[in-house]
């Protein structure tokens, strides 16, 4: 699958390049074409690959800046840019950011000493890295599937994302109860578990599934519904950290919501 | 101002250069230091600047994804990439991007045909730009100056986002109600239309400036209350586009908001 994916891109580049020499205002259907001068391909695909770092880069500002409507798979386009991206210096710059200002934010709350003040972490691609999996499954640029998904969490295998490690013991340090609410199904309570102290998230006040009632409910509502019930049990919600917009927006907000970097799917 | 500033970007870029080559394990006081092999300023400068790229880039991300607190200035490090990002390709790339894609959803939205659909548009940097003032004054690295920035108001001189026009001209072609609301006095009402039509925004329905008792008000209070106001009047506020998350944030929130790229400055 990820194979054939890959195939389209280069195809798809010499297409567009094809579209930029037909648009040459000299060429038309009139005139005998000018004997052309053909660039090298190297510097050709040089052009393309500006062009296309520049709308990817538009694309993923827009993402973060939750400007997109819902999309189901990354732009064709941009496979290649998200995979840089991940892998390169880019994604964990961006992490160590994000983080890092939480951490600031973190260190200037005054706590009640109450142990009702507490920060929200999603786990998938906040806590836990599916890197790893996305890595097999071309960045986004495949259907998200449900059953291959299920097989990866199945492993417990995900690596910590090292910057929300050292937030996660920042704020237990500093006296925050932690409280993990994730999409993921009470099913994989026990691997969610396992997987979370593999990577080093040893000790949480709380970590809330998907009970079977909550099936079917889009994750801003489900989030919303949890957040709204410890404001009702008298938690205060000073932070909350999370990869999609569906897990800071809705009813009963966090007083800070930190959005992580997330360029290959969307979660409404 | 800005010269003397623009200065000690390099100084600062050198004294970053010597703090990497003070940490090198090999040099330490017992040891008497090794022969420097100096690499060529160039080859050093392109490091740096490959750094400061990744950080500011990471930097902007999180303005846009408004994971930043309150901020005053733009970091010391950014003004070459602010300068460079606002003049280059990539701002206008931003533009287009969140333009076409508030478009398709303007196009997308079946309207009632009762007048009560409304498509919010903050002025300052949203449809008119003010980088001709941030050219001359350092692209957000000085502190922001009321005065100066007055007089700038008062010429009048600013040009239209293009892509904000395009946009502007379709919702009022698709039978939107188009509401301006802007953090400018009442006093500026005069300068502020004729700078608009200028720009070649010719009609809207309703500007809405600040009133005497909103002075002192935030952003994000001022412009909530405004569209508590429009929906207790009946109107549904379908669009809102602006280049603050102050325009979009708090109650009477638009079904979707489009948050236009400003790495210049920040209005809590």
């Amino acid at each position: 699958m990820i194979g054939s994916r890959l195939l389209l891109f280069p195809l798809l580049l010499i297409s567009l390049a094809g579209l930029a020499l037909s648009q040459d205002p000299l060429v038309n259907s009139n005139v005998r074409p000018r004997p052309l001068i053909l660039q090298p391909a190297t510097e050709l695909q040089k052009l393309d690959n500006e062009e296309v770092e520049l709308r990817c880069t538009s694309w993923r500002v827009a993402v973060e800046a939750n400007n997109l409507g819902p999309w189901k798979t990354i732009p064709e386009e941009c496979v290649g840019y998200v995979r840089d991206y991940m892998n390169g210096k880019g994604y964990s710059s961006d992490l160590e950011t994000v983080s890092n200002e939480a951490g600031s934010y973190a260190r200037s709350v005054e706590l009640s000493g109450d142990g009702k003040d507490v920060w929200i972490f999603d786990i998938d691609d906040t806590l836990l890295s599916n890197v790893p999996y996305y890595r097999e499954h071309s960045y986004g640029l495949e259907i998200f599937d449900q059953v291959e998904f299920d097989k990866w969490v199945d492993k417990a295998m995900a690596p910590a994302i090292e910057a929300s490690l050292k937030l996660y013991e920042e704020v237990i340090g500093l006296g925050f109860k932690v409280f993990l609410l994730t999409g993921r199904g009470e099913k994989k309570r026990s691997v969610t578990e396992e997987n979370l102290v593999n990577a080093g998230f040893r000790v949480w006040d709380r970590l809330i599934l998907r009970a079977s009632e909550d099936h079917g409910k889009m994750a801003t509502a489900y989030k919303s519904e949890k957040r709204s019930e410890m404001v009702k049990e008298g938690y205060r919600i000073l932070g909350n950290s999370g990869d999609q917009w569906s897990d800071l927006l809705g009813s009963a907000m966090s007083f800070r919501s930190f959005k992580l970097p997330n360029p290959m799917y969307y979660i409404p």
